[in-house]
């Protein structure tokens, strides 16, 4: 007890001297910042219609779901959802979750079994390495993007049922996994290959039907997708696509579907409208995309080291994690909003600010972020 | 490829001739079927002023949360609700997920430490149960409610970091746990109490402070209290509650915090007036109690193997899985809606029914809710 308080407190203390304290900035519903920190791509979370449709939602519904999806959770606004993401992903069935998290432990979980290999890149995010670890499957992480190292792993594990885990756009650094070589190489050694669209859907892709579909990949009896309904489509929740046995297995034996609530009606509703506007908006997809090819030259162009973006984010290295957090915070207070990485939240221990482009801002609004963001560079 | 999907095939086939088939029955907004399936025990879900509540959140911050709690998820509604729930629960402080199993693996990850011992009660939920397996930490699973199982573990795990992890009301039976007793062990050896309130909250203790309260526990420094937001408050999302060093730790450290999408901000007002309603009625929580007791009455009545509910669920034991999902579809004809649990979702390979009851119902229906299940048993 006492003990246990006394040992956190020695680690909260060793967190602070390393410039690693956190701290939760609450937000105003009328805020006067400009939003390069959110991952709402499209601008969907207060598009009229999507906030009409959940408000349907939850005078038909109520605000929760009352249950699991097996037993009271699954609403029609629920099959519905799942219907459309699957008809938008091209694959045969799709599958809801409370979270991207919990869809990602769900897929990973149904993975597992005697003598099977995770395959996982550096850089996935933390749902896809507690997926690999709950799943108790044997997990060799390859550098990152290192197709290289993906192929050698293959051959190790040849004979043994193995899956390559990737992000199609990584979250933290915005560039693209080379899906179409891991999809070759995943296939020629009888692998599956498991993609985590997050931050591809919506943004990516035929209709923006996200990386994989970009890739070639939508509807491939080998590739299982996974994706977060809280980034351009700005609602919550996650989803599995894939094989209709695939999915059947999960609803039947997967325990962060079974035992989770069911995600709220109003939330679905309202995901159901944003992935009706999202599919449609080719024009605000193309927008997004020059945006964040103008900011990552714009920074690069000020000598600030940036990465190449392949969807809607664009990373900016710091030197460490305090002048990291000075940069974040010398921006927030002229009027900026920027995600700040800092370890353990980067998968290099190096920091570095994230910017994501949302395209319902203004361009005269971007800019001037921009210029905020290369005026406060340490 | 090819071969996952014929493997997956033949555990269905296997699955199928065991009876554990599962199929998702979606509801329509009106239906007109009586629940005693959800777990919406007070009736919130659907009450006047939560939906007003979650309206006036839509409006104000549209559907997502867009970001993650340390980047641009937290809402002053977040931090408003946190407050209110530390408050209820007599706790130093609370932290608001996006779900209750990723509360759990949260709280139980960021246990886990070198040479910690978990001791868990073989009914716990799911997610404690993967809270435990990510935790990597040794785990001895006891006997269900068997206090003098959870002394032994704890006399053996002497001299090592030790949490005792059980629910206050268990989810398939509704059944109680002896807390008192089990914190007082625990205090003994210098090891924490986790107790998940998920079904104690809004139904027991003062003010429906939950299980813990009811207990005399609430704000002891040797107890951490997780829940979920998805039962009788009727919304979604959970909740980790205990000293402040401790939420302070999670919020630093914990990766189903840390990389997670905020809770939806409609989501957490609706919950946060869910939470000032069922706070003040008690009247409601009365009538929970003594349907459920009268439940159980009857069934036992009639001759059926029935739990002694805790709080409100109750738990009727049938034959085998086949029989379980007979009666369940029985009832289902005759306008019933009743939880079928079935391995693997019991913890002891039994099957049962599994009722709770909402308080919003008429008792009228209640009534004839019980002489439904009653007229259907085999
Ligand atoms: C790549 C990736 N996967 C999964 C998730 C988890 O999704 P969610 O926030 O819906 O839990 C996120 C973001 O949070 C993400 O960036
Ligand atoms: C005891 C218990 N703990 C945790 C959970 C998980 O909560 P949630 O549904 O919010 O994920 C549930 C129910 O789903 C539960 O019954």
């Amino acid at each position: 007890m006492t003990i246990w308080l006394q040992r956190l407190e020695r680690r909260a203390t060793l967190r602070a001297r390393a410039g690693l304290t956190r701290h939760l900035r609450p937000r105003r519903s009328a805020e006067e910042v400009i939003d390069l920190a959110g991952n709402d791509y499209l601008g969907l979370s207060r598009h009229p219609e999507v906030v009409a449709a959940a408000i349907d939602g939850l005078t038909g519904y109520g605000l929760g779901a009352t249950g699991s999806r097996l037993v009271r959770g699954t609403t029609e606004l629920h099959t519905a959802l799942e219907a459309d993401l699957a008809g938008w992903l091209g694959a045969e069935q799709a599958l809801v979750y409370s979270s991207g998290y919990l869809a990602n432990l769900g897929a990973l979980t149904a993975l597992a079994q005697p003598k099977a290999v995770f395959i996982l890149d550096q850089h996935a995010h933390a749902s896809l390495v507690d997926g690999c670890r709950l799943a108790g499957a044997e997990t060799v992480v390859t550098p990152h993007c290192d197709l290289a190292a993906v192929v050698t792993a293959l051959a190790e594990a040849a004979g043994r049922p193995t899956v390559v885990v990737t992000e199609s756009v990584f979250s933290v650094d915005g560039d693209a996994a080379p899906l179409s070589a891991l999809h070759q190489a995943a296939r020629e050694h009888g692998a599956l290959l498991l993609i985590d669209d997050a931050h591809g859907l919506g943004v990516l892709g035929p209709a923006g039907a996200g990386g994989a579909a970009a890739a070639g990949l939508a509807g491939e009896r080998d590739v299982v997708v996974t994706a977060t309904l809280s980034k351009a489509l700005g609602a919550a929740g996650g989803v599995v696509a894939g094989p209709a046995a695939w999915i059947r297995h999960l609803i039947e034996t997967g325990r962060t579907f079974i035992y989770d609530t069911a995600l709220a009606p109003p939330v679905v509703a309202g995901a159901r409208t944003a992935l009706r506007l999202a599919r449609k908006d080719d024009a605000r997809r193309d927008e997004l995309r020059q945006r964040a090819g103008h900011a990552a030259e714009r920074l690069r162009g000020a000598g600030l080291p940036t990465t190449v973006p392949a969807a809607g984010v664009v990373s900016v290295e710091a030197a460490d994690a305090e002048s990291a957090s000075a940069w974040a915070a010398a921006c927030r207070e002229r009027g900026v909003s920027v995600g700040c990485f800092r370890p353990p939240s980067t998968p290099d221990h190096r920091s570095r600010l994230r910017l994501t482009v949302n395209a319902s801002l203004s361009a005269a609004e971007f800019d001037a972020a921009l210029d905020v963001i290369v005026a406060c560079a340490p």
